[in-house]
């Protein structure tokens, strides 16, 4: 069995988000039919390095999968692209070694929230961007961010509803800067990152940015551990994974 | 009866068009739909400046329509943005005289289109740009440019099936420059388009662009007055109606 490592790129807007669900258009499930229509019907399972949310784009999740077929990398890309519909891309395929997991072996991971910075809407990049009609203080925004990188119990930023025990993460790098004439993004890099954490930092740093928040509230807001403390999650069609570090 | 002119754009993508098909999601349907809810059930008819294609953009369509309702023409603007979805948009809407008329009333229209030059696609423009993985040459894009411009019988950039008897139009101006890191944008004016003829020429530039075409032989395509000799029609996805002029 040859074991791959995939690097994909995907567009949110149609899918109900990465993982199967029974009846709905995944992420996952499109690539797991193209990948058994390669091995002529045969199921094939695959593991991300993580899922994302319903609207979440991609331009480098990382998955892997075995497979008893024997072919070069490169084809595989070629085979997997010529297979899959066009909400979806993979942008290469390496070997790896029996033990390389994609979920397990993660690093770091990267995330771009794009914001959409000027009073009129523009609808070519309303699956893209969130949309923030008034002007943002992006130093305080970036003051706000030096609170949060680092590692801390981040209860305070993890959606109820999960199972997830232990919530204490790294946060190496957060940062806001401007891109463009009209946009501003912002770029976390972490650890890893627990349910909705990086829509409830972005929300964070929007009041934050709109003066609805000041930076030296973030302290307390963390230690409190309670989400219940820190301002709403932003929506999804902004955010984007980046990049999956090993 | 006030009559009121709006400028607006849209994202084609997901239409059958501009024109009312039955049983078709289309621009018009959905603006018709928004101004009869707003008067209360009546119908209400909109004038384009002309239909697009399905696939086809536009940022700067141009339409009129008379109502009885009394509303200042900014209120309009919110009105009618508040009824539609969220792939068409007003950008603004101002009364005009009642001679006005969107479509008998044009000067000039402009369209641009947009092509990817790279050789990896993009799943995120793929509804906004053409991919051309091959670099084009601009100056001779350029060079041919510069023999459509004026007033010819277009007939050559004419798709075969209209019932359009002048062919004769004026294109003032058309021009090929790079935009950003990966695009390539031609923007052409002109006092009119014949069906097809800005997917046509764009086609033609392109071949031009990837040298299977000399800029020289565009004097005879033009005289010859046959679509059979010029290239074939680029799709519709990278066309946008940029905007239109009275």
């Amino acid at each position: 069995m040859a074991k791959l490592k995939c690097t994909a790129a995907y567009d949110g807007s149609r899918f109900f988000g990465y993982q199967v669900q029974p009846g709905k258009r995944t992420v996952q499930r499109e690539i797991e039919t193209a990948l058994s229509r390669i091995h002529h019907g045969r199921t094939i399972k695959i593991t991300a390095s993580g899922r994302t949310d319903r609207g979440v784009h991609a331009v480098g999740q990382v998955f892997h999968f075995e497979s008893p077929l024997n072919i070069p990398s490169v084809n595989w890309t070629k085979a997997l692209n010529s297979f899959l519909p066009d909400d979806i891309y993979i942008d290469r395929t390496e070997n790896v070694p029996p033990d390389f997991h994609a979920r397990f072996d993660v690093k770091m991971k990267e995330y771009r929230y794009r914001l959409l910075t000027r009073p009129q809407p523009d609808l070519f990049r309303r699956f893209y961007t969130l949309h923030v009609k008034s002007s943002l203080d992006l130093q305080k925004m970036n003051e706000a961010a030096g609170f949060i990188i680092g590692t801390h119990d981040f209860s305070c930023f993890c959606a109820a509803n999960t199972d997830v025990k232990d919530k204490v993460r790294t946060v190496y790098h957060l940062d806001v800067h401007r891109e463009g004439e009209d946009e501003t993004v912002i770029r976390i890099v972490g650890s890893g990152f627990l349910y909705q954490m990086v829509r409830i930092i972005t929300g964070t740093l929007i009041a934050v940015g709109m003066h609805e928040l000041q930076p030296e509230a973030l302290p307390d807001i963390i230690a409190g551990r309670d989400r219940g403390a820190a301002p709403k999650t932003a929506p999804a069609r902004g955010l984007t994974l980046w990049r999956v570090t090993y």
